[in-house]
């Protein structure tokens, strides 16, 4: 019964508001409004999940002014809870607190209950959580002759009679069933707990039947998620809390199937040659799993047992390989996939070593070449979710490439090859310390000043050759030489076209003759580097590859520019956009409005751990996507062509023009060089 | 749209109707009418499950008159199917024979279309089915570059053109999702079957999302299921088709955990005394389970790997030991179940050695002593379906009590003891070769004849002594005690309070002195058989233990005497109905009223393997049902004490009164001891 005279409450961050009878606990409050306030003990004032702030003050915005008197005060149950554990000042119980008054309520992001837990710091993106696994404490009745229900049945009356339909799940627990691992152990569990005992419980919303999954004697206070991204090259793992949302603790490590082959496709070459080669890759990137689980509960001092949750994405041969299947058919036309649709499993099914009832989901795959990962990606930046026009793309061997906004959306791979990644350059390598990541050539004398990873002085300034000592200047990274291309275009060293200009010899002994071409020496030191008219032709190849299948999503969108740009993936975290512009990687855009987003694949997968909605709404947007493939269309070769060349200024790049000074059509003429802001290097735990 | 001018038809034997233009398919009648008709491939007329016969003439009590030309010749398919393989005269397949007039359905009970399966006779109880598992022929477009989708999500689109709601089932298969053991092998089966394979799905009306558990290359015509009590003594198994409905194959074994403890009760010590002796005995039974397995698929002829569906029921302590669950507190009040509903689970998670998708359905048990076998025997024998007042009882070492009508049920189990299975008996032994059965005494002579198990003839014919030497005579099993005890009370040898009357020893030397008691002589061959007053003593106790409970139940029914008796377990089925009432062991009844029934249990499991329906029933009926305690109830005791003495024809036996005169209170005078017919000795493959 809604009663306009009644107190008005509002809830920050979410801004739900709604009127409430004086008395009513914020707790049933914020529930009734869909607001996810978490709670274990069930409103028993012991497990102090259910923290609120009031604020007092006039939020004209709102319409509403709360004062301290809007709350009632502080009383037993609560006094209890802050005597036998901190409560902090200004915080509030819920489940006791009640409405008194106008009232605008605050739920803090981090509920800090568990001193012990190191908590990362965030990557500052708040995701709203509606986690699949929910902790409920419950007080079940002894057992009794002349009521012959079992432990479990009496256990799940209880949850039912407390618990159902708190939170707004649909899911009924009435239907309450049991995993069978805990089946065998639940009799000692409720004994040991004096029939007091903590259930964990997975519900999605009616998909499946409500389960028991995980139950504790006494009060469980803390239950943990894992979020992973299997990358080829590295495997990236978020622990998160699955009742407060926070990370925990964040690992990477290599891809042990790298042993196997370097690139995808050698990967699955090794399967189609080994017998033994699939089973061989599923334990290597399985063990390397349950490491990095070891690790990660190592870091914050939790025990694996208390992981029920896990999220996984990864590309469609990482994800077969993951899973168990055996990935060849992704190897030949027409790239079947086993499974494109999401899945739902057990960790014990792909022998993680976490607790026995611990749940699996793996986001959708969008194509053969378009895994989950680049659904991952997609939740994450969300271009379906806004109406500016977003190019996403994550540049790896295969560059996945996504499109569009809330009208449309639509996505395609380009076979960009390993030359991003240093792997078809003369002077290449990974980005490791020691490679050259920034590149500045002097218009005039041609001579270069570089940066290295892990050193942050440029060339040119004092001391750097001291600290590039201990790593050494062992070769040029991706994103060097991106930039190594786009200043030896900008300084009219190459042409339009692609070719080293021999006339430059003359301005610079920094070019020299190669057999029948020329070369840029990029660095003369232990180790000579040189950029060849072969390594050039590489990176032309790549970036007209990934251009072509990003026109030919345009052309498909009708469009001749995109509103956004974001980079996902290592290679996008540290290219400049400036510069990826300049060699025509992408199209025109406001260099303002281009972004790198890290491990955007990472986030999608915590997104889908925090909040089964995220599930709901990937899934739907993987079946909307159109996908293109561009093996098939007609129109990609072409484009492909005409990318090979650099951008000039009569093309269609009139945003980038106004910051960078594009050469003409075969001329040299010097581009400007200012720095442009880009993003600093972090810590590699993300895959890509 | 209903049109009353269009042809009437009528299936046969369910008597389902409805009216249908002409040229509708019968299998698309059948199914809107809900009667179900099986098909493995969808109506492409290659599997030949949906035969049907067309039943000419005129029914009179049905008002319809059907013809020949009541439906439609036989067609093409029909045509390439029998020359193919076998279709019985009359027989048609109603995926092609269309209705063209009144027309009379007959749905034959036996649809044979896999010539190799060897039948069981049946028990000629007809089950209606709705099976949890499904087989559904699709045939899948090939992987396509434009269309993206993965191989199983392809085959989903396929199984929800062709098959969604097809049967009436209200899951829906878009939330179709697969078993991962069958996700890594999904694409090479695919391409095995050239995209034309047979899908095996379990779908329970929406419970739990339906999963894709099974698939085959081609069209697969065959699933099977087994249902399986595990009774402590014996283990019966049986092999059915999900799709006929037919018993293909039967066996039972000897439960191995008696090499831990005869009787339940030492079972659960020893698990207490001995740290492994919960797992020693899981694993006994799941061995002797698999052993059965095997022995069943090799006497049909079937693949293991056939056997997708299986269900199970016990007692509590078989029940807990079968599921890995330690029964101990199953063996001290107040005797609480791990778990009293209904389990679905994995058979894989039981270690069965059938299809890895096999899902397994256990019976919900009843109380901490009536368990999944009672609840399987009242599902088969239906007390709650039915008007009458039936007594179903299962004797064993705890008896099972079950009382009541549609209206109410009520339940108990009374601590008989061992004493009719023999262990507390002199001369008592296991039902075996060579024991007796059947006992008449001479009310002149005092002389007794016996019947042994395994010989057909009397101790009195001729050529009995050469047909009985092969086993020996060496004791005497659960009904030849009964009967003794009832022939010695009626010709007068033992008083109405069970004292052997010392003075009988003048009439016949059988009646000789034992230290302070006297005993009779039974049998005198190799070995001398006596039954002494402790014997006598040992099934008073028994017997009032059972009579007891019986009358706990009828005081709370506010009864006096019962409707129906239905015996059921091996000690029931070999007990003549009438000794049995001599000795009061049951209350009184119609003795035409009172039968044997042989294994219900195991009736009970096989009506849950082959029909959901009558899981939900049980389910529902076990909750219903109101569980006395006797332990807890004050009357139980007066009631045994009285039930001590033997029934007099003063007390409450008017209908036992009509064909068998019992001797007046503290008289020896005789009975009528004609024969009554009773059940012939079957076979041994049920459990008690």
């Amino acid at each position: 019964m809604i009663d306009d005279t009644d107190p008005l409450v509002l809830f920050m961050p979410s801004g739900k508001r709604g009127h409430f009878p004086v008395g009513t606990p914020i707790l049933d409050a914020g529930r009734e409004l869909g607001v996810y306030i978490e709670s274990v003990c069930g409103g028993r004032g012991i497990c102090g999940r259910c923290q609120i702030e009031n604020q007092s003050g006039n939020f004209a915005k709102h319409g509403i002014t709360s004062s301290q008197d809007s709350i009632s005060p502080v009383g037993a149950k609560e006094k209890r809870y802050a005597d036998k554990r901190e409560l902090k000042p200004g915080r509030r119980l819920s489940c006791s607190a009640t409405i008194q008054g106008d009232l605008v309520v605050d739920i803090p992001a981090d509920v800090q209950v568990n001193a012990q837990v190191v908590r990362k710091a965030d990557d500052g993106r708040h995701i709203d959580r509606n986690p699949a696994i929910h902790l409920c404490y419950v007080e079940v009745p002894e057992p009794d002759m002349h009521n012959p229900l079992g432990d479990f049945d009496r256990l799940k009356t209880e949850l039912v009679k407390d618990w159902d339909s708190v939170d707004g799940d649909s899911s009924n627990l009435e239907d309450l069933t049991i995993d069978h691992h805990l089946l065998t152990r639940l009799q000692p569990i409720l004994r040991k707990g004096k029939w007091k005992v903590t259930a964990a419980i997975h519900k999605d919303g009616g998909a499946t039947r409500p389960t028991l999954i995980g139950l504790y004697p006494g009060l469980h206070n803390e239950a943990y998620g894992i979020a992973c991204d299997i990358g080829s090259t590295t495997i990236a793992m978020h622990l998160v809390s699955l009742l407060s949302g926070a990370t925990i603790a964040t690992s990477g490590t290599s891809n042990p199937q790298i042993r196997f082959g370097e690139d995808l496709m050698s990967r699955v070459s090794w399967v189609m040659m080994n017998p033994d080669g699939r089973e061989a890759m599923t334990l290597a990137v399985r063990d390397a799993l349950n490491q990095l689980i070891s690790q990660v509960c190592s870091e914050a001092d939790i025990e694996a047992d208390d992981i029920l949750d896990m999220t996984f994405v990864g590309n469609p041969i990482m994800h077969h390989l993951f899973l168990g299947i055996d990935p060849t058919q992704l190897g030949v036309a027409p790239f079947a996939l086993a499974i494109s649709s999401s899945i739902q499993m057990f960790a014990c099914e792909l022998d993680l070593k976490v607790n026995p009832g611990a749940r699996v989901y793996v986001l959708p795959c969008i194509a053969g070449h378009v895994g989950a990962d680049a659904a991952a990606a997609t939740l994450a930046e969300g271009p379906h979710r806004q109406d500016d026009l977003m190019l996403l793309v994550d540049v790896g061997t295969n560059a996945e490439i996504v499109l569009g906004n809330r009208l449309r959306t639509i996505t395609a791979s380009s076979p960009t090859g390993p030359a991003f990644e240093g792997a078809e350059i003369s002077c290449g390598q990974r980005a490791a310390p020691g490679a050259i990541e920034r590149v500045r050539i002097d218009p005039e004398t041609l001579e270069p000043r570089i940066r290295i990873i892990g050193v942050e002085k440029w060339s040119n300034e004092e001391g750097f050759d001291e600290e590039a000592e201990k790593h050494g200047i062992t070769g040029v990274c991706g994103s060097g030489i991106i930039e190594v291309v786009a200043e030896m275009y900008l300084t009219g060293i190459i042409t339009h076209d692609g070719v080293i200009d021999g006339k430059m010899a003359a301005k610079s002994d920094r070019i020299i003759a190669n057999q029948r071409t020329w070369s840029y020496v990029l660095w003369n030191g232990t180790q000579q580097l040189t950029i060849s008219q072969t390594d050039i032709r590489a990176i032309q190849l790549a970036k007209a590859a990934l251009y072509a299948g990003i026109r030919l999503l345009m052309d498909k969108m009708q469009i001749k520019s995109v509103d956004q740009i974001r980079f996902a993936g290592a290679f996008g975290s540290f290219i400049d956009p400036k510069y990826a512009m300049v060699i025509g990687l992408i199209p025109d855009c406001e260099l303002d409005r281009v972004h790198a987003v890290g491990n955007a694949a990472g986030v999608g997968a915590k997104m889908a751990l925090l909040n089964q909605d995220h599930r709901r709404e990937i899934e739907e947007t993987v079946q909307k996507i159109e996908k293109i493939e561009t093996a098939l269309e007609p129109d990609f070769q072409q484009h492909f062509v005409n990318a090979m060349a650099l951008p000039n200024k009569v093309e269609l790049f009139p945003k980038l023009e106004k910051q960078v000074k594009l050469p003409d059509v075969n001329t040299g003429s010097l581009g400007d060089t200012t720095e442009s802001s880009r993003p600093k290097r972090r810590r590699r735990t993300r895959a890509n």
